[in-house]
């Protein structure tokens, strides 16, 4: 049956879930994508902002891009040894609510839900950067493209596609050869040509200069360049998903995915300055990535050009697929602990955890509309929320081995380090782009904060509310009265009877009669269909009330006419049995249903507590 | 209830099932719209298409609107007795499947339904073209303006605010006067000058002409000129709404609309020509609509400019409206006949036709995206349905004159004029636009017709197979098998155990062991809170069955248990008590219930016949 698979199929499960193992080959391309894929964003953030200092500027990227090598080698080392002391997962909410408190846990999370949506965001609009300066025809559609992209990723997840290694593997080892081939000709090239290698495509010249550096155009150029680092605690979250030796395999498979991140950004860095390629304006015409203007001056624009401009497309587009893979399970994660609605944590038909992927995908399109499309508006908002993150976990780790006996001066101390390092960092990008946007984040914050603290309490209220420490009240039990409402006489009709004498000797159909003779012909047969084999059967003949709806209305009549018979009979439950049409075809089934749904919505939606909704399948044939 | 009456509330009755009638001057704003705001449309569309022609070009957007405003009241004729023919209200639909056939009918609606369509795109564009001819600085915002205006269309639509005259008769009133106030002042400084006004705000100068005029170009502004129409069938509609004596109302009803958009339409064309307005490149920067221009030159940009301008803006988002309230109705219509999911015929939650209107947002969302946004491009695909409509609805009346007797000649005459005249029109149109998109008109409307028959042939093969002649087979019956799936012992849990009792005594509690003790500590106590109390009142003790998940899965556990107990009693029915939570506030219960649904979907799809679920509310106190 394809529409079980499809609908009912083999869970999403995630690959701890599954007892699935994998290696650092794998774990390479599942875990580094998200950091891998910012080193194709994040270089062009930071040059993005030397535009004003004209050619001058460019050379600037090679201390930014040290400073930011710098930080990631301490958050490096601080995560080898999250890792050895969390191999069941170490994910800054984890971690930090282990350690510091709730509070500092859901600030954690509430840090993380909003990076995962710039991910997603900035990932999108970044691939379509990409492709734009492939192909600048394209330009005044990006935030189009931007939308389907997100619309595909959103369906795929829905869809429960699972995560396979493979289809992860291909782009993002295309990706790193592709750079790194660049990397390695360029630099021949400029060692060849004594530092000054002419480039095959001459990038743009940069525009004039209209401002010399200052230590506050380095700041913000750092905090732009920090995006590059997002992504990184990423195999801290998944140790689980790695073969034995469990840590050993995921400190090794981090250890790789730092090694290549740094010889890209450092790489990137000098053949910028060698070549002397200047970001050109996001969102203007003829914008081009820096990747793809380093691409052509160091290969030209042949074949090698667009088969690394389809690998970053994909891999940045696949980072924001990294996301909505997180993302939901976040979420769940929270909604298990009660902050946030318990919906997060239930698997939707298709066995993912669909109100995650909605949400993310939601907010995701909220903000490439907001920013129509454009990374470069986005980036203010970014890197708060991952530092902040960062910082929270590695805080957590300092207070989890100051716990420890005896002592573990040197852990306390690298984690420390990282600690302070990005705190420092969040407080600077804080600074740096506090006026651009970074308020945003911070507002956010204490929003989420508060929502879910809100949605705790209300789980806790809930719980007071019906909880019990009695035993059942089993006494002066009545048989339900059952109503059915029939509209014509069918087999399903006919079930529906049957079922409701197993249940009670008090059966009502309701049918509202309508305009047409032909639909109010059948109450003339309810004797010889229903009425005489009941009493066949010895039992009490069902009765056939007839209510008018002065509409056309069908629903509300029913509803009417069920509260009343609840009202009449206070000591009975009623129970009011509502056919539903299954098919074969998924596609089929979008045109039966809907009505028995909304039916019940309307009997059950704050009326009387006595009245029950039983659901009785029809399975149609082919 | 606030919640009550927002959930539930009155239903959005149109104004014939409300019964509540109203006169021409609420007529002209409720059933006008449409056809008045396309006198912002109409015209600048023609003149878009005149640009390459220079200066010259404008002169001839006088003898366009002349043909136009001839073929407008030759329409008009031929509305005015389709009227008096159908007082029960004449859609195209109605009157071509009732005087032709089925075929033609579903015709009419296929071509009415992306009518509608393209009506709710080309207002929502055109709106947002207004504002940004007002504030250019908007420009760039185009699409995301567009999409923020259809999301709150939707909603509100979604929501079921009803249509009330004075919400639409403010804005239709002040965008009338305000047009018919330009065009008087125009006039009157036109007259003073002798034919020569000196603008007060100069429309930029007309681009070089780059061709001259041919029958093709003339044929082009024509076709495009006629979205000017669309909206004129509304009054024919929507007889049934207006008070005694109907048809005379509704006939001062088109004749005052049809009397007003002809004055526009000439004063308009008129005006342009003397003040040499050409129009400007939808979509480039530096965009302005013509009546912009228009209302700049002839009396400067001061508030009266504004207001104006206001005035287009709000008719024009409310004609898209007007396409919300009228597409989802006609879907029901279609879906009564059992030619579309007959989800569309039921009445939502906030009882509209929630699914039209989802199904009509998610369509033009597509289109704003496709084509950006912006207007003019959207044309080619315009004005092909509306026109078929007419001509359809027109030639159902020859069809219904031919078969009167005595022969009303004159009948025939007018609406056989009609149905040449219009029907000749679709044939223009289809040719000028054929390769600008007309097509996809064209190919849309085969695919529609056939998606609407294959749905009324599935539903006849349900009916087919559910069909029954035979009394119910009442014999052999045994109470059910009852599973409650509880987790913990509250007041729910004890309530669906006491309903349980009410119709069965073989009870069992199915339990998911979890990893957390404290979650399983409540089976020890199940003695005492469920088998003492049963034995008391004299029932067999319930069973409690402890199943384990290897993940942390509950439903699917669940969904396996059920399915087995149904496997093993393959004569009784197997009644899976599913408690709900209601909350007092709408958002609280987003916070519940999600998984009550999904446990059922999961029992209930393609599952066995004999399982069904009842769904017992619990009503949660503030």
């Amino acid at each position: 049956m394809a529409l079980l698979d499809l609908i009912l199929g083999r869970p999403l499960s995630s690959l701890e879930e599954r007892g699935e193992k994998i290696g650092p080959v794998a774990g390479i391309s599942i875990f580094g994508l998200d950091a891998l894929s910012s080193a194709a964003y994040g270089p062009e953030a930071a040059l993005t902002l030397l535009i004003p200092l004209g050619a001058a500027g460019v050379a600037y990227i090679v201390p930014v891009s040290f400073s930011i090598i710098v930080l990631l080698g301490i958050v490096y080392f601080s995560y080898l040894q999250t890792i050895a002391a969390y191999p069941g997962g170490g994910g800054s909410y984890t971690v930090a609510r282990e350690n510091i408190g709730a509070g500092a846990g859901l600030l954690g999370a509430a840090a993380l839900m909003i990076d995962y949506v710039l991910t997603a965001a900035v990932g999108i609009s970044a691939g379509v950067g990409a492709l734009v300066s492939a192909a600048p025809g394209l330009q005044p559609h990006t935030l189009s493209l931007c939308l389907a992209i997100l619309l595909a990723i959103t369906l795929i997840n829905l869809r429960g596609v699972r995560e396979t290694g493979g289809i992860f593997m291909v782009p993002t080892y295309l990706f790193v050869a592709s750079l790194l081939a660049m990397i390695a000709i360029g630099l021949v090239k400029t060692v060849l040509s004594g530092g000054h290698p002419i480039p095959v495509v001459a990038p743009p010249p940069p525009s004039p200069a209209k401002a010399a550096i200052t230590t506050w155009i380095f700041l913000q150029v750092f905090a732009s360049g920090c995006t590059a680092m997002t992504g990184v605690e990423a195999v801290s979250n998944g140790v689980k998903a790695f073969r034995e030796p469990t840590a050993r395999n995921a400190r090794i498979t981090l250890t790789m995915i730092i090694a290549v991140l740094i010889v890209l950004l450092a790489g990137i860095a000098y053949l910028d300055s060698a070549y002397r390629i200047a970001a050109t304006d996001p969102g203007a015409p003829g914008y081009q990535s820096v990747l793809a203007m380093m691409l052509g001056a160091i290969a030209g624009k042949g074949p090698f050009f667009y088969v690394a401009i389809g690998s970053i497309l994909l891999v940045l587009a696949l980072s924001a697929n990294t996301a909505f893979a997180d993302f939901p399970r976040l979420c769940r994660i929270v909604a298990e602990d009660g902050y946030l609605p318990r919906s997060f944590a239930t698997t939707g038909r298709r066995l993912v955890y669909s109100e995650g992927i909605w949400v993310l995908a939601v907010l995701t399109a909220g903000l490439l509309l907001l920013f129509g499309g454009v990374t470069d508006r986005l980036i203010p908002l970014y890197a708060i929320g991952a530092f902040l993150a960062f910082t929270l976990s590695q805080s957590g780790m300092v207070m989890h081995w100051l716990r420890r006996r005896p002592m573990a001066w040197h852990n306390i101390a690298l984690n420390g380090l990282g600690a302070v390092a990005t705190g420092i960092t969040v407080l600077v990008v804080l600074v740096a782009k506090f006026a651009a946007g970074a308020w945003v984040t911070l507002a956010l914050m204490p929003l989420l904060l508060a929502t879910m603290t809100a949605v705790k309490r209300h789980y806790r209220r809930v719980e007071a509310e019906i909880a019990s420490r009695n035993p059942a009240d089993l006494s002066r039990l009545s048989p339900p009265i059952v109503v059915i409402p029939i509209q014509s006489w069918t087999k399903v009709a006919e079930k529906a009877l049957r079922f409701a004498y197993t249940v009670s000797h008090d059966v009502r159909a309701v049918h509202v009669d309508s305009e047409e003779e032909e639909d109010n012909r059948f109450c003339d047969c309810w004797a010889e269909y229903a009425e005489a084999p009941a009493r066949a059967a010895g039992l009490a003949p069902p009765k056939l009330d007839r209510v008018t709806s002065p509409y056309r209305f069908v629903l509300r009549p029913i509803a009417d006419y069920v509260s009343k018979v609840a009202k009449d009979n206070p000591d009975h439950y009623v129970s009011v049995v509502v056919p539903e049409l299954f098919e074969r075809h998924w596609y089929h089934s979008l045109l039966h249903n809907q009505r028995a749904e909304v039916l019940k919505a309307r009997l059950m939606w704050w009326s009387n507590p006595r009245i029950v909704v039983v659901s009785v399948p029809w399975y149609l044939k082919e």
